[in-house]
């Protein structure tokens, strides 16, 4: 179960690129995912330079989802029902898909440091109205700064607010803990993600006030050490 | 400036008692305000017999805002237009009133980790909408646990995120630095207080699911030190 593979589709992006380096790095078996397979084997180069020994491939997004333990949907808000849309047809019940996109106002042409509402009431929950029954969605990875996934000599230093189903938020909790310096905490359900998508927004400004062009990260404190 | 007393509205109950313990403690004058005086005096004669010399006095609520500088609001979300209502006649342009309010599910006898919606965005801003002209209102300490401001031998380990008009944002972020270690971070525009309002009730989940009764609490990591 801990070795199963990850897609990640819209692995071209610096997020996802950036989660493709680390889950490579960990010895995971990556497969990234565009809506042009020349473009994914690209970035699955770009991850094979970087990474010695990465197995890693790159095929277009459907392809990419046949098969895999855990689908990350990395692509910007406003093509995740598309995106989503897509793949249906090769998702199987007991998969997870890992929603991470934040509806950000530049969707509509607004900051970033803004949101827009979302009717289901959060990306995750928009990708949960769309999957078929028995796949999982789980919210995770929306805060993480993608320059600091790419650094990778340094660890990352955030903690992950995962959330949705108990065993399926276990395992990508588990995932996190493949990236030194990152943490999974449980969000509980995955309503949660409407609070976890919106701190995106705050982080996005405190990167700007403070200057911080790598990433403001977030750490919980308190909780006994896992 | 920096010495401009506290008044803490709602100072009875446990989160409001911390700050005015905590304020004593850093040789601040602290009025506490309540609907009753004698439920303030009560809280004041608390807050002396815990710090020695501590300058602290417990009148109405009105009173308790006259010519106080920093007006801090502690009182539960569902009583925050009715105390503001209250008080709006004694207050005076340049005075600043601190909402750390939460529109908490439990306003309407639901769950402490859910929201419920407010007209104006958050409290801070329901609070924004209800102030005279030249009264500033910032929002702040929404996040800090009730348990670890009252444990005065033990440093409160928090970031406070403080959002609203620079000037008197400053102000507050000041206030943060009075008690060990809790940090003011700079939240920008008061919209934000949307977002870090909801985060609390994603901490109080947390608290729960990781049994943390002291409550857990939020650094944000990659800003250069203060």
């Amino acid at each position: 179960m801990s070795k199963e593979s990850i897609a990640i589709l819209g692995g071209t992006g610096d997020q996802g690129l950036g989660l493709a380096l680390r889950f490579c790095a960990a010895g995971r078996e990556v497969v990234i995912g565009s809506r042009k397979a020349d473009r994914a084997v690209e970035a699955a180069e770009e991850v094979g330079k970087q990474v010695s020994g990465a197995q890693v491939s790159g095929v277009e997004n459907g392809d990419a989802t046949d098969g895999a333990g855990i689908v990350i949907l990395s692509v910007p808000f406003e093509h995740t029902a598309s995106t989503v849309k897509s793949i249906r047809d090769r998702l199987a019940p007991g998969q997870i898909v890992v929603s991470m996109g934040v509806p950000l106002a530049t969707a509509v042409g607004g900051s970033a440091a803004h949101m827009v509402g979302v009717w289901q009431g959060s990306c995750a929950e928009l990708v949960a109205s769309l999957v078929p029954d028995g796949v999982h969605v789980i919210s995770a990875f929306q805060n993480v700064s993608a320059h600091r996934l790419s650094t990778l000599d340094e660890p990352v230093e955030c903690d992950v607010v995962v959330s949705g189903e108990k065993e399926p938020r276990a395992r990508v909790m588990e995932l996190c803990e493949l990236v030194p310096g990152l943490r999974g905490v449980n969000g509980g359900p995955i309503t949660n993600a409407r609070i976890v998508e919106s701190m995106t927004a705050l982080l996005i400004g405190m990167n700007i006030r403070y200057k911080v062009p790598e990433g403001v990260g977030i750490r919980f404190t308190g909780m006994a050490e896992s």
